[in-house]
């Protein structure tokens, strides 16, 4: 059984993954911390409460995390953002807000406490600004060597990026933080837009969730099809939208979705590339690799992954409370 | 029997090139055509004649490329280049001209001659200015089916530039020929900075031709001095000098050197990163990849096969008019 922490700015894709790690019988979420980025802290945290109870397990805790860059006073949720993932983050669909609360204990200390509790059996994903686990790694280095796998979404070390044409959303949020990660000689799995603008949803799979006729179904499908149809203007042509945070949870569970390359990275902190991923000539000829960045994915076989694990949980939120959820919709 | 034509700017890599292929028995150089980077398509072509010459080899005929980009009046060495390979282009050590001159047929021309000649037994390997290739194949489009392989020396995508942060030289040299190039539809192996600052030579090998006592023998370790020296001054820490264009003809001879990851590139041509090669979004969902990147390379093995190729190159030159440059020398 994998422990895994998802660290989230819950906006689409973010709950997407939540599906996908509820929907996967190897998997126990133990918690959501989060972060910023697709949007705010609390919209974020706001949005991770409601889902989870929407898809029928209101026991995942939800802790907020820091709410902006060390470099930075404050963040703004970009219009690109907004304009993606909608201005509630969730495609503009509404749902009701969730019975309980976050968590007190903050984010971070809920991470370091967990690498210590659970050691290699934790799996800590995360897809937003990466400044949580970097200040989790700075506040408690002992840390490094005791946590299992950090799967993270963010990055393009091969493809341009899609904030601009070399940096990609989550790195563009807090550069500092990820060069950090990626330096800092933990282990990392970099799950890219190399890979996940290759494993592309349709219409045609979000229609199928719509016909379960639940609350999370419903749900699942107007909030994808918002997404979808951002891309259909952002990136016209590709053919659906790119699932970027549930592919760094379907790695982190099983590996072999992707094949890896091997590379120490960094991230460009000044100059005109600020935010991009690439390989670090400081440690090019060093022969152990801390990072393994994805670059290619058996794509049918994470869509057939994809399609059973969230559509098992849009199917199954109709016995746990639903009815109540699809009067208000 | 692969039958090569090396497309070089003619400085201190190319030279190791060079004699790289002329000591490997599966290589047939059946011609070295002329382009510009390092030095001027001029200073190079001389350097071609010199070296084959100085090699023992005065039957591989050399000829001139076009001397400047389409977007471009003219070509002018850079600074960087010129700090790099020496103002001769040959680490300034002074070796006789060659006693034959270029052909008179243009390189283009050569290109798509051999290519209709030996077709699928062609390889053809660039390791300058893309120029001369992508003349050829918009002149002669038939070829692209025709010719064997194209491997060539530019480029980085997992790593930074050597131009700037995010530019190979060779590339940078014309960004609209290697676009061409890999956007045309003709394969391509790219050998970048990706795995060629892994393939290092030391002043501990360069001994080893010098002790040969030979002409050839000396001028490659001076020659190769010079190289090394640069280096330290560019690239401090690194350890020893970049054997770029050697590895694109070992490649060329023995694909089983790297490892390569399949991928369509394009060659940014707008904005600040114009020069960077990259991943096409516009093709990165079509199952046919045009490019093999190189992303690995068994550093050791090719290390024995560059000592023992060009140090047998370097030893045999003493039968063969040896004593008469040594004299000049």
């Amino acid at each position: 059984m994998k422990n895994i922490i998802l660290d989230l700015d819950t906006g689409i894709d973010d709950t997407l993954a939540i599906a996908y790690a509820l929907g996967s019988p190897e998997a126990k979420l133990i918690g959501i911390t989060g972060t910023y980025g697709n949007v705010t802290v609390d919209q974020g945290v706001r949005n991770a409460l409601a889902v989870t109870e929407l898809f029928g397990h209101p026991e995942v805790p939800v802790y907020r995390g820091i709410d902006h860059p060390e470099t930075k006073e404050t963040f703004t949720v970009s219009k690109g953002s907004a304009f993606i993932h909608g201005a509630n983050g969730i495609g503009d669909v509404d749902i009701p807000d969730a019975t309980r609360d976050a968590e007190s204990e903050p984010a971070v200390d809920f991470i370091i406490d967990a690498a210590k509790t659970y050691g290699k059996e934790l799996t800590y994903v995360p897809t937003g600004a990466m400044t949580n686990i970097a200040a989790a790694l700075r506040r408690a280095p002992e840390i490094r060597n005791l946590i299992g796998d950090i799967v993270l979404m963010g990055g393009a070390l091969t493809v341009p990026g899609n904030v601009n044409a070399w940096t990609e959303a989550n790195i563009s949020q807090d550069p500092e933080a990820a060069d950090y990660l990626f330096r800092s000689g933990v282990r990392t799995e970099m799950i890219g837009l190399d890979v996940t603008m290759q494993t592309l949803l349709t219409r045609a799979e979000t229609a199928q969730w719509r016909e379960l006729s639940t609350p999370a179904g419903r749900f699942l499908a107007d909030m994808t099809d918002y997404y979808i149809a951002a891309y259909e203007k952002t990136a016209p042509g590709l053919g659906g939208c790119g699932l970027h945070d549930p592919l760094a949870v379907a790695t982190a569970i099983d590996p072999t979705l992707v094949a890896t390359l091997p590379i120490n990275l960094k991230v460009d902190l000044d100059g005109p590339t600020r935010g991009r991923t690439i390989g670090d000539y400081d440690r090019l000829n060093d022969p152990f690799k801390t990072t393994s960045v994805a670059i290619a994915v058996n794509k049918s076989r994470f869509l057939d992954d994809f399609m059973r694990r969230v559509t098992s949980v849009a199917a199954a939120s109709a016995d746990q409370g639903g009815e109540d959820v699809r009067a208000q919709a």
